[in-house]
């Protein structure tokens, strides 16, 4: 696949995704959605990838979606020929990411430069980490647009400030700061908008500093799928397969090795060969 | 039906309840739980009413359950022969408040002018913000009492303060005051006791400035049942089929036309003709 | 059971387990294990006892698994003849001891006197209460030996910081501090090391103070289990059956009479005679 509304470059392990519509504010299109998609199972099969940034081109993260469309367009509800499709057949774009970031067997980072409303704030929800310019305008703005949020940012948005600040924020559809986004637990770090991608590579390096990528593949996934088990029995037969599985026979047998000998373990496990897309122990529900 | 044990007012949009029974600081009945029942219906059918705000008469907001009865029968578990309910049967009235007020499609804020404790504090917690009188006291007091905490608040509790806070309050029934309250997530904003009602009111013009109606009704629901999903698939579906309808059927229609035009939208979908009580894909479990 | 690698002391209602491999930093073993589940049954049947405090002897609190085993059986994999045992059989040892306190009747304060690393820091998350030495590391260290996250952690974290919080830690498995954690939620208060008991008293002592055994048992099961039903329906239906049965025929008898009368309240119902080990409303899920 050519990208054309996104950027895709490699670095020492790390994976940045530009979003790259500058003229356009990075408004999000549906093409966007379908490079993001390929960019993120892309990643996913690639061992030199560790961690992904994702930034925008020029001076903000994301406008939100793409309005100004000559054909009408804007969510994709119709087809060429102007059929209206089947409204089970629909899907919210913005949600088609948020699912792919949830699958994701790398960590995200959200380097967000500037504004980002709407689809622009809602897709970072399923990132795992967040990093704000200073003074950057966030926004839920559905409300004040006659629509709803998207994304599935009702699902993340709670598991990451409480239920009382996402309800004022997702009901008002006001416009806040960076600085609020960070004092209610939004973005982990809040810094000059030149600082904001070097501060996410910093935070990549961390992650990557010492660590098995087998292990951060599957602690993604425990730390997003076991919370929603109803009683923690389930999250523990899903932790006693996978200790079994990573100490006896992947990176646990050198990891616990060198730490007795006092030395650097070497982790050689390859997430493409040993994590599978699916595991039995969290079925996906089928598209309603 | 006739209210006698809370005051119904209406202006500006905003409905506010006020429990009334200020001689006894508000102590919550079982006639009360009857009235507010019937109000929160009446306000999901009544168009004019975009916010509810729920207030105490008096200096209380309101000091719990209503032991002081001649019949002796405080929580209902009697009838009037006499007669021993059937265990299946017998219904926590509190309980039944909160469920009235999860399903509200109104947005509602507590202003709590005054003391809240028991039922005073557990009712508050289903409702979306709570303002509080600095130096107010609160209490979850049941384990004093040698009973549990009721109104569901179990359940709404964690999704605030989180865990560890929400273990103390309530394992210990201790008496804290609004500015802890506010320190750990409970309480939105603490202002003087005589500010408390503006700030409620001003809050309530903020939600309502330049939203849609259908669009406050959808959100609250979609923040208080999508994030219950074992996973975020299933928020995707009830989006896809939420953003549909509202962009092409409803306020959404006017909403993007306006913001290309640089204008206020119009907003004229009613809550009462387009929002149902229930959807298919947010089943309410039987009663057990 | 004779114990060996912890100490159990009962005073003032309150039982003092003691992590107690002191020459070897407290590191768990199965056997600690074993004496681990045997301590907290007991502690469920012995109505001299309100609340469990668990500590380390000596520095630090626990400094993780015990990897310097002469037999190699780290976790427990082989069998006596070094047969390999089936997958599905296996269990983590971690999470045997955070079911066990999830079901806990008793609430349990971590007095968390020194580091804290790996199942050092994790059996602790299903505890009620956190408390620790003011500069104690403290390290959620999986990916860094090329293993996961065991003992439920990834279950019981985001309940207490957070998604983003939990995913840094976890995923880095860097060391932070005390400090660190009391800012971030993790733990309740930081103290001195000297007063990291005598904190934990204090708590054990308010949440003993005029409150009902039989409150407190049901409460923490109530706050640990209801917020995982998916419709608040379904903790009212428990709320119910428990507030009924409390104030009808328990502690609530006496409770309510002497609020009216105001005297303290007699508690007489016996935790080991009125709460069953298993409530229908609450079912435990198969070992998978």
């Amino acid at each position: 696949m050519q990208y054309h509304d996104i950027l895709y470059q490699v670095s020492d392990r790390i994976l940045t995704i530009t979003l790259n519509r500058p003229e356009r504010l990075n408004a999000w299109t549906l093409r966007m959605r379908d490079e993001m998609l390929h960019a993120l199972q892309r990643a996913n099969e690639d061992d030199d990838i560790g961690v992904i940034v994702v930034t925008g081109a020029g001076r903000v993260f994301c406008a939100g979606m793409e309005l100004d469309r000559p054909e009408g367009n804007i969510f994709g509800y119709d087809t060429p020929q102007g059929e209206v499709l089947d409204i089970t057949q629909i899907r919210d774009s913005g949600g088609e990411l948020s699912l792919a970031l949830y699958r994701s067997k790398k960590p995200v980072i959200a380097a967000i430069n500037g504004a980002a409303i709407g689809v622009g704030i809602t897709m970072t929800l399923p990132m795992d980490f967040r990093i704000a310019a200073a003074g950057a305008k966030v926004g839920f703005v559905f409300s004040q647009r006659g629509i709803v949020p998207e994304a599935c940012s009702s699902w993340f948005l709670p598991r990451l400030v409480g239920m009382q600040v996402a309800l004022e924020w997702m009901l008002s559809g006001e416009i806040f700061s960076a600085e609020e986004g960070q004092e209610k637990g939004l973005f982990r770090t809040v810094t000059e908008k030149e600082d904001v991608l070097p501060a996410a590579y910093a935070l990549a390096q961390k992650l990557l500093h010492k660590t098995s990528a087998v292990s951060l593949a599957l602690t993604r996934q425990m730390l997003w799928r076991n919370p929603s088990f109803e009683h923690p029995m389930q999250a523990h037969c899903v932790d006693s397969r996978l200790m079994y599985i990573t100490s006896e026979r992947l990176d646990g047998r050198d990891g616990f090795r060198a730490f007795l000998e006092k030395r650097d373990p070497v982790f050689s496990a390859k997430v493409s060969e040993t994590v599978p897309d699916q595991f039995d122990f969290w079925p996906e529900p089928p598209l309603a």
